[in-house]
């Protein structure tokens, strides 16, 4: 039989109720549910949550608008948690609303209090034996008909009659809701600022050591690092992916493998175990976290191939079969078959994959960034995350999903901790409002965390292709705002903008295929600009959460407007860009007042973080004017004058 | 683990997955699914589908955009069905799409036939000996180094290769969605034409059999009463709702019970189970069903009242408790309690409630109109409704929930066959497009099938009152053509007007208080209208499902303009109505011929089933022009001229 309450549409949750809804420890988790039943009676509702196994805390519910009820609830420690959604009818409560409007209208009520009396008579017997004398005296009230019925009815108004019934652990018609998973991650699955470096072009592990100062002092948070591990000879890429390559050309760090070892072995051009200890030690003394890239692939020297043929796919010639997507075809790289003939294999390879995780884990790396996940089966996923995780809840999962949006939503719903996104292509006003809104609001906003990347090193996006700084740091700007997680490739700051070809992506002499030698004190770089960027992320606690951002109306096209203000209104940042890196388009802007919470009819300022300027506003239509070839947005803290 | 395929969002079904999604027999039924894997295998999917533990079919599923999938099954024969969509990976037509794709661009393909020909030799083992020899000759061709590539992969071609793989029981990485419940219905639970009247101002039962040829005759095939049963003397309502009665005052058919008996008995005035039985068998013969009114309330002097006082709710006064919505009072009715105190007085009461279903189902009834379900448990319908069902699969039950949408829906979902709707306050074109567009294609579409009602003896709807015939016409093509079920209460064919106040939706002087007498004949009634448009019903399929409306655009917001159209376009029915009763509106309205299936090119007819007037028509901008106040609707039957 179903329960008396209708409790429906629980969030947050993933929408096969099996895998965790994902939440951070130290945030508030807002619990949402309908619930109702028939007929006119006040109902209670309450959230139990625990950590997995641990005690369950309750939280009480209010009614929102069309019987959708909310609490928050905050979990401390990270890993699995879960939450219900419990539901009662409040017999007093339905009494006191009754008896009030009968009483207004003038109707005898004695029966009614004769009512009220016998359900305080009746709770107040669960409570202990101290506490009761009171309740007594309030039904000895309710039931002396010397009085008039108005001050009998007062004697239940006192906050204690209302405090036994929410206590009571007498709950009519309770109804409950099934356990609800969730994930509760560090702060730095939501909120984190990446910076993607090749070590290699920088002299290996200990070079990269002397970059640190840089990076940490731009305002990064996580180091990501491309493979670092033997790379093949067979078949290696040339410069710019020849097919064909030099002797002295270094190939591509995704080819990973060779007679030196594979994914738990290092290039000997980076340095030694040591050398990656000294990194990560020294990362974390300037406050990085080095992620590391977790790419199921092998070259065909991989020691893999040689020991566990079936672990890959074979032709009748016996050869092995390299990646293509026809007619294309990748010579040097093999792909894994995950599904090898037996059950036997299958549970070998898969621990395989697993322990180079464990080992990377255990010489303190705790991030990785997944290459190409979508091309592995989802099954795999939903088995090795909980894997890890549940002996290491602090290890996050980069997707690097760029796949369609079913895949990459179920991607992050078996377990990914972040993905990347469509920002990279997403340039127009509108198609920005409705990717964000999607994401924030739409139906992944529970388990899918998006990180926005400007650039990658397979992507130099459409509108940097040859851009200036205008559109450099407009791209930043949005990232970095729109989103809590963003990341660059090193060279974002020199506004490097040149592509292999017109029509491509790639990069001109692409990184993936050479070493690169850079100038990072190129006169006129954004080093300045980005630290300043990620200044404002750890200043303004609004930019550091995804589902409060808030789009305000602009009639002109090319300025977009958002704002992001933390619960309780002490932090409201509005931004404004101008997506036309053209130059000046100005025009103005309609605020939503209460998103800012401001009082429009009274002076409020609007400080922006870029220029340190102070704008003084009235009403809710500034007008703006930005330069989208050199400062291209307003980064605005905005507060009422007092 | 998860499969190997992902299979999700899997329709139709009901929200929480437990209930079933509903479908009518004999009308195909479609299944939808998001099918994907990792990488880049050509995908196969079927659905299988069943009545409840009959045998499976199998029904090949096809491949749309963003990797949703789609088949059509037909289920003959009411009553509980399953479906489960299976995916696998054919590795057949994935070798042929590639091993094409590098012919083409001139690559050696020799290792690739090897492949396709150990495929097929492998597959060709599955079937029957008579049928191997052809494959053997394939596999020969593929492996004869003497002919060209060309020549060699030209053998795969036959259809025989494909139905080998199509028919193969190897089916690789297959993957199945759980089993989804479906509940299938006989056609009236879909499309049905409701009439509704009070036979105690017709004479009772024999005065109503009189009246069956004039209600068949203008089209309906559901013929609904109010309560039949004895009407409580206490506390009975006087005419206009009066709290006190006159003597010969008869009392609201709601106020169930008296001591002449409760839901089994019937009404003395109407007259014998054997006068019920003539005209339940004489509907028949019209083609009409008779509909009870399953109203679970009592008048005071309901038999149950004294035999089972443990069913309703007492006040401490030993007084009944009767139903009140403070301040408001229904002193005639007391309301049942479903939550006795003992599990087994719940499950004797619960039993009698069924009791008097399987009564009137026992006497030749088949479809109930269920009063207020909202103010009873839904644990009680959801226990009651299959209950009945498993037994009676033609039953229909038809929710009165005027209630709050997440309730109405939830009605639904539990079980209820159909369910009255906002229809009747929508009258607006921006609100009644939202709302078809949100019955047909919203979440509840899969299992909630409305029934369109303009008025009924509590709603004299906002537009009627005091409406003349072009608002009285309008309303009820709006009915009609947009939702496959509706129904009006009988006096809506003679514009009945009067409410009781002018902000009431009360009828003046309602017959549920009092005996009508009504001149059917009256001159200028709708009769002929109603009549034409029932037959319109009946001659246009397309016209007998909701899930094919389709609106086009018009500037004049007093237009509004819809399409239906069966599946395969061979009936296409264009439907424009002036919603502004005041006077004529006129205006070019934008037609997607796509929807209509016609080349605006060339020229097609508009034939107007109601006034018989043919236009031709090219482009899709006609030119429209209709009087509100008289004739406010074009029913059009679109036809290409060939």
């Amino acid at each position: 039989m179903i329960d008396p309450i209708e409790i429906g549409d629980v969030r947050p949750r993933a929408p096969g109720g099996e895998f965790p809804a994902k939440a951070v420890a130290a945030r508030s988790v807002r619990v949402s549910a309908d619930i109702f039943k028939d007929g006119h009676s006040v109902l209670a509702a309450q959230v139990l949550w625990r950590p997995m196994n641990g005690q369950w805390t309750a939280v009480r519910m209010a009614a929102g608008a069309n019987y959708r009820w909310w609490a928050d609830f905050q979990p401390e420690v990270i890993g699995p948690h879960e939450y219900k959604v419990q539901a009662w009818t409040d017999h007093f409560m339905t009494w006191q609303r009754d008896v009030a409007i009968k009483h207004e209208a003038g109707q005898d009520i004695s029966v009614e209090l004769e009512e009220g009396a016998a359900l305080i008579e009746l709770s107040a017997l669960e409570m202990e034996p101290s506490k009761r004398p009171r309740y007594r005296e309030v039904v000895a009230t309710l039931r002396d008909e010397s009085l008039g019925f108005a001050e009998r009815l007062a004697a239940t108004g006192k906050s204690f009659v209302t405090e036994l019934f929410a206590d009571s652990p007498l709950r009519h018609d309770l109804s409950s809701s099934r356990p609800m998973p969730v994930w509760v991650d560090r702060e730095r699955a939501l909120y984190s600022s990446w910076y993607e470096l090749f070590p290699r072009s920088l002299g290996g592990f200990m070079g990269t050591v002397e970059h640190l100062p840089r990076v940490a002092g731009m305002g990064f948070d996580v180091l990501y690092l491309p493979p670092i591990h033997p790379i093949g000879a067979t078949a290696r890429k040339g410069r710019n992916n020849a097919v064909t390559h030099e002797p002295d050309d270094v190939g591509s760090p995704w080819a990973i493998g060779s007679k030196l070892g594979g994914h738990t072995a290092i290039h000997p051009d980076l340095g030694t175990i040591d050398d990656f200890h000294a990194l990560v030690d020294q990362a974390a003394e300037h406050g990085l976290e080095i992620a590391l890239d977790y790419a199921l692939q092998c070259s065909v020297d991989h020691p893999w191939v040689a020991e566990h043929p079936e672990w890959f796919h074979h032709r009748p010639d016996g050869s092995i079969k390299f990646a293509e997507n026809p007619p294309k075809k990748y010579q040097d790289i093999v792909p894994i078959n995950f599904w090898p003939s037996t059950d036997r294999s299958r549970s070998e390879l898969w621990d395989a994959c697993k322990q180079i995780l464990d080992y990377w884990i255990a010489h303190g790396v705790k991030i990785f960034r997944v290459d190409n996940p979508h091309t592995k089966p989802l099954a795999f996923w939903a088995w090795l995350i909980p894997a890890v995780q549940i002996k290491h809840p602090e290890v996050i999962f980069l997707a690097e999903a760029f796949t369609h949006p079913k895949m990459m939503a179920q991607l992050a719903e078996i377990g990914f901790t972040q993905s990347y996104t469509y920002f990279t292509w997403r340039t127009h006003k509108q198609e920005l409002t409705d990717y964000l809104n999607e994401l924030a609001y739409g139906p992944t906003a529970d388990y899918m965390r998006p990180n926005f990347w400007p650039n990658t090193p397979d992507i130099l996006s459409g509108p940097l292709r040859g851009g200036g700084p205008g559109v450099f740091k407009q791209r930043l700007v949005l990232a970095a705002t729109m989103a809590p997680s963003y990341g660059i490739y090193s060279g974002y700051e020199l506004m490097e903008n040149e592509p292999a070809r017109p029509t491509d992506e790639e990069y001109l002499f692409s990184e993936k295929y050479e070493i690169k030698h850079r100038d990072f004190d190129l006169p006129g770089n954004l080093v300045g600009f980005v630290t300043r960027i990620n200044e404002l992320r750890r200043q303004h606690r609004a930019l550091r959460q995804l589902r409060n951002i808030r789009f305000h109306h602009a009639d002109n096209s090319q300025l977009i407007v958002y704002s992001k203000a933390t619960h309780d209104l002490s932090d409201v940042v509005l931004v404004v860009v101008n997506l036309d890196p053209g130059g000046v388009q100005e025009g103005l802007i309609e605020l939503d007042a209460a998103a800012l919470g401001v009082d429009p009819t009274r002076p409020y300022t609007a400080t922006d973080g870029l220029t340190w300027t102070e704008y003084t506003w009235t009403g809710n239509t500034p007008f703006v004017r930005l330069d989208g070839a050199d400062q291209p947005a307003h980064i605005l803290h905005i507060t009422q004058i007092t």
